[in-house]
């Protein structure tokens, strides 16, 4: 009866089947329907209406401080640098469009690009998403959702929480396996203000193929490990 | 009556103090008066209790997205690259340890560092006490606080935002009028994941003082020229 009542609020056959797949997705019925147009609409499509930019950049932070408050939760006997590489490798680019595509959002994204679409925006419709959640029905309940309808379902913390520290170690064998110079560069050891940040690239046959930063050197060393491997695709 | 009852609640006079100051500072008194105690911990004191870090990475990320909150709020017209520079603005740590001085914080920390003592400890517990905060009465009401106490007090939004695009022409401004050899430099241009990322340099008198990354090359250039002017100690 509540189902039947909410989804006849929407206005149009368009606005009723988002709902629906909010529903399906998140588990709840949008109030401000038109949050979520806005997230699903990449700027290429965004003529007469606004692009999920200004979404993005909201549902990125919230989505890192849902993650760091379940982090900081589930895992109090970590410290800080295991926190940071943790989150890092939940809230990646990488992991973020793979499971966009998972959840299904590069079907239901507007888009008005000719040719290949690069999976980023999925992940950044993701980021947008989450944005409009939470300005739809408040942090609280976001993180809710959040926690139960992705987390759970799509992450494997024991396995990031044992993978934590061994990004360094896994690229480091796999290069040495493949026959590959491989070397941890110190790019530069700035101060941000009054702290310093240790900012570590990757040599990759010459290259740099990755880079963090960080205020622990080791934390940095790995978490740019981490960059690496993703981009070589053989983390698990 | 409420307050004192619930100053009562309190088992000594060291808890009771610093409930005090938790109440002057932020308008309430802490249920977990502990979480506060460790936020005031700096690692050099937590010998027997554990120190401010974890605190500080949670707290970190709660401040950045109330800020981001915030300014996606009283700013529906700017863009997100106009959004990401005035947030990076409020939350450097030039302007967090300056604002944890202001709020007095430097007298309640406990440390046992012998000598000087770098401001940044103070942003840093600051930020612990952000989390300390939100794990204490929630995200909503941590949102409230800030806004009220923190921003609505310290901050001058029209002052930053008026500023937010001039970062560069400033610096640029100052270089010239002080004969110091100024330039941008693009220090990379690597993809994170499928995304590209541009990762801007300044280098001053031939050594790289500053540098900042964003997806926007724009945007990157702003942020490292700010960072370029904090260090040099010119903002305003």
């Amino acid at each position: 009866m509540l189902k039947y009542f909410q989804i006849t609020r929407y206005k149009n056959s368009s606005e009723k089947k988002l709902a629906q797949s909010i529903k399906n997705l998140f588990g709840f019925y949008p109030k401000n329907i038109s949050l979520f147009q806005q997230a699903l609409t990449h700027s290429s499509a965004a003529k007469h209406s606004k692009s999920n930019e200004r979404l993005e950049f909201l549902g990125d932070s919230i989505l890192g401080t849902i993650v760091a408050e379940y982090l900081f939760g589930i895992l109090p006997n970590k410290d800080e640098g295991v926190l940071t590489q943790v989150r890092s490798r939940m809230v990646s680019r990488v992991q973020l469009n793979k499971l966009a595509v998972k959840l299904g959002i590069d079907k239901i994204l507007h888009t008005d690009i000719k040719g290949n679409i690069s999976y980023a925006l999925y992940g950044d419709a993701f980021e947008a998403l989450v944005g409009a959640i939470c300005l739809d029905i408040g942090y609280e309940k976001t993180k809710k959702i959040v926690v139960e309808k992705i987390i759970k379902q799509h992450f494997d913390i024991n396995t990031l929480i044992n993978e934590d520290t061994d990004y360094k170690s896994r690229l480091i064998n796999f290069c040495q396996k493949n026959k590959m110079p491989l070397q941890f560069i110190l790019l530069s050891e700035n101060m941000d203000g009054v702290k310093k940040i240790y900012h570590i690239g990757i040599e990759l046959n010459g290259e740099i193929i990755a880079e963090a930063q960080n205020a622990s050197k080791r934390v940095a060393e790995q978490l740019a490990a981490n960059a690496a491997l993703e981009k070589l695709d053989i983390l698990s």
